[in-house]
């Protein structure tokens, strides 16, 4: 990350710096884990976006709910900016501190309070990340399903409303999360939903907070669903002559009914950057790598129906494997596609955008993307989620040169554009932040956006809550 | 529906009547789906409840939504309640014109807008039945998921967030509607969501109407999921030594993993009333009635694990078949046993309730409910989707008897505070309406139903959106 690309500074409202009594207060009560150094502040006001570090006047560790709802209570009545950080691992801007204020870092929160395995749940604190609540309960026969590659917090997935390779099957975080304990802008702690799996007891504050970014309150505890290991894993892998026979192969399985567990297509560039930096020799072709859980019987019948299905589409070279080895090695190579594409040309760095798209649309709107990015003369790699109708474009670009990013930020816009005519959205799960702000209108109408933004008004009258993120 | 029954009449706040300049205004725009006549407003003022009649002082047949949004902008400047009416089937006195003004009946606006089943979603208008949604797409391969036994509108069953015997697998109205268009208490017309699986963009405006009841805007369209109609189906049936055993091979079922697309519990009292009703001879014990979809050889596999594991819990009589007419004759057993515990006492009424606990509980809440039940000398039936971990008491009683009313009322108290001290809710897909207000802030907390009623008074200031309903 550097403080000086030209994605340039970032301006979303007037600063409103700490003040004495409000930094006197906090220092009381947290002790050391009230930090103002540089290091602590510049490291706070950065994500994995391209955006400038934009810090905050201040970072406080919190350890329970009650820090948070003191800190808020105290923010509020100072009108005093209050951004909640994770794991830093957004991608949108979310973590920059474009009007100042305090960084609260809930990672510290990160105690796993309870798990029922019978029941399937989790009671985490919103500072566990996904790979640690895995590791934690490796050995009860669950797993917590939502993947979105980065090792991030659940609290900072509730907020993006984050999804990966498995919502295909197990859902995103809008359908992973039972309950949660927040903190309001006043500092009040509210519980919402119950550990029933379904209610329609009152408005659904769960998921009006899933994916409200930290704008309407602060997320400090999470119930969450675990799924059964299945009994049975098999990945399948095959290449197509187009990414158009690789969607309809995706959409024709989906059609089908057939549960297929993960989805991803890896397009013709991607397999080649992938086969480099992992070392591999996969056929650089559009390819699907899939991903089948059930019984043994059910595994092979479903990976069986799926490869009939490729082949009709012109598929090629279909092979699959139970091994577990095998396994992980192709799933860290779509993993590491990221880093695969950054080495495509060593220097420069990667401007990752996110669009979904009904399924009967993806292989059009992936063709004129492909078709854009080659007119506009963009390196970038195209990989997705195709089972959601969900992709990534990856563009590999000098952060020095600005005809370079205004280049890739007219592409981003016609992409967008292209996802919302096509009834599509755009974001399918890295969230709205400050890059995408400009869209949301266009996606929702204004009389929606309008909506929104009195909810905020309502739920954050002094907009403290992570002010200029989604909407100004 | 008797008008004099003891549960009495309903007050909830002043009457706010019509007013002339209203009435003329409607009258002009309507003509001769303007209507106030006594019996269309009286069968426009209940629902399925046991509440008496509440008629509102007119009746709207809207044809679109601009029909909606005319009513709704005038009835906001002057103050008049609106209530949504779809096909009156709701069960907690959801319709009643507690502070009179205009039931706004959107039946006829029962347009299939379009169904694209490669795509698998429909969109259909609010009025559309959920058997007219599915007559309709018979021959398209897909089939629309939920069911909640009467023939309701997706409108209402958006407004209640209805379930039902699929939700196990499919999801409750939550996990099946994509987007909508609703027009606010202002009259603006406002889109929520769009056709793309999965979305990060902006807070979740979707999932805030689902389970409103009207009270927030009004749904006037719907984009819903369909399904794959499965390759094979089979029914099975078990009878267990007592609830305990069956639920533990519900939630057993569940832990495994196995898909199960339905997993109804029927006690012994009622499986007595189905036998007498529905002229059957099932075995007169708790009884599991379960349905597997998938392919021919998952759905045999499928059956046979449930089979052990319903063996393994003392389950008899285990049987299966995948033969239309048998499936269909059990499952109208189950969905007659309303009618079947009706019959239990001739002339009486069934008070029908709805909770739902983790699966973990179920057990022990049935257990308890039950004996709660029999302390009480209540005669009533137990079923319930509980593989969701939901079930519904149906009490039958004398409607003109004062002391069973209050007899069956503190029951239902009893139960419900039972539900949510295991973590449970007070409704899991019958709404709050009228008669679960009082257990609002017990399930939720003062805190969180103080931000539900803020968001309410930012949606509809003038309170003209069901006032009464889920709080005062």
């Amino acid at each position: 990350m550097s403080t000086s690309s030209v994605a340039g500074a970032v301006v979303a409202g007037q600063k409103r710096p700490l003040g004495p009594a409000v930094a006197a207060a906090l220092r009381e009560r947290f002790g050391d884990r009230y930090v103002t150094s540089e290091a602590v502040r510049q490291h706070h006001g950065r994500d994995e976006s391209a955006y400038d570090i934009t810090p905050p006047d201040a970072v406080v560790f919190a350890l329970t709910t009650e820090d948070v709802a003191f800190t808020l209570a105290l923010a509020n009545q100072h009108g005093v900016p209050v951004i909640a950080y994770g794991a830093g691992s957004s991608l949108e801007g979310h973590l920059l501190a474009v009007q100042g204020g305090i960084c609260l870092d809930l990672s510290r929160m990160n105690n796993i309070l309870e798990v029922d395995a019978a029941e399937g749940i989790a009671v985490v604190e919103a500072g566990v990340t996904r790979k640690q609540l895995n590791e934690h309960i490796r050995q009860e026969g669950v797993f917590f399903s939502v993947d979105p590659g980065a090792d991030a917090t659940i609290g900072g997935m509730i907020a993006t409303r984050a999804s990966g390779t498995n919502a295909v099957r197990y859902g995103t975080m809008r359908e992973n999360v039972l309950s949660l304990t927040a903190v309001t802008a006043s500092g009040e702690i509210i519980h919402t939903g119950t550990r029933a799996r379904k209610s329609s007891a009152g408005y659904d504050l769960t998921h009006l907070l899933v994916g409200s970014e930290g704008t309407l309150a602060i997320v400090t505890q999470a119930v969450v669903k675990l799924r059964p290991v299945p009994e049975a894993s098999s990945v399948a892998v095959g290449h197509f002559p187009d990414v158009d026979a690789a969607v309809r192969t995706a959409s024709e399985i989906i059609q089908y009914g057939l549960p297929i567990a993960r989805c991803e297509l890896l397009d013709e560039m991607t397999v080649m950057a992938v086969n480099r930096y992992s070392k591999l020799t996969l056929l650089e072709r559009p390819m699907l790598l899939m991903e089948f859980h059930g019984s043994e019987t059910s595994v092979a019948e479903q990976t069986a129906v799926a490869e009939e299905i490729a082949k009709q589409n012109g598929g090629e070279e279909f092979r699959w494997t139970k091994l577990p080895e095998e396994r992980t090695k192709l799933w860290s190579a779509r993993h590491n596609a990221y880093f695969a594409t950054l080495q495509l040309r060593p220097g420069c760095r990667v401007f990752s955008t996110d669009a979904c798209v009904p399924i009967s649309k993806l292989a059009q709107c992936i063709a004129e993307t492909r078709a854009d990015l080659s007119a506009n003369g963009i390196l970038a790699t195209v990989l997705g989620h195709v089972g959601d109708g969900n992709f990534h474009v990856s563009m590999v670009l000098d952060p020095t040169d600005q005809k370079e990013w205004e280049t890739c930020e007219r592409f981003n816009d016609r992409l967008v554009h292209r996802a919302i005519a096509m009834g599509g959205t755009c974001t399918g799960e890295h969230g709205v932040g400050l890059h995408k702000k400009r869209f949301l209108e266009a996606e929702h109408g204004k009389q929606a956006v309008d909506v929104m933004r009195a909810l905020k008004r309502t739920m954050d009258p002094n907009n403290i809550l992570n002010p200029g993120k989604i909407f100004d």
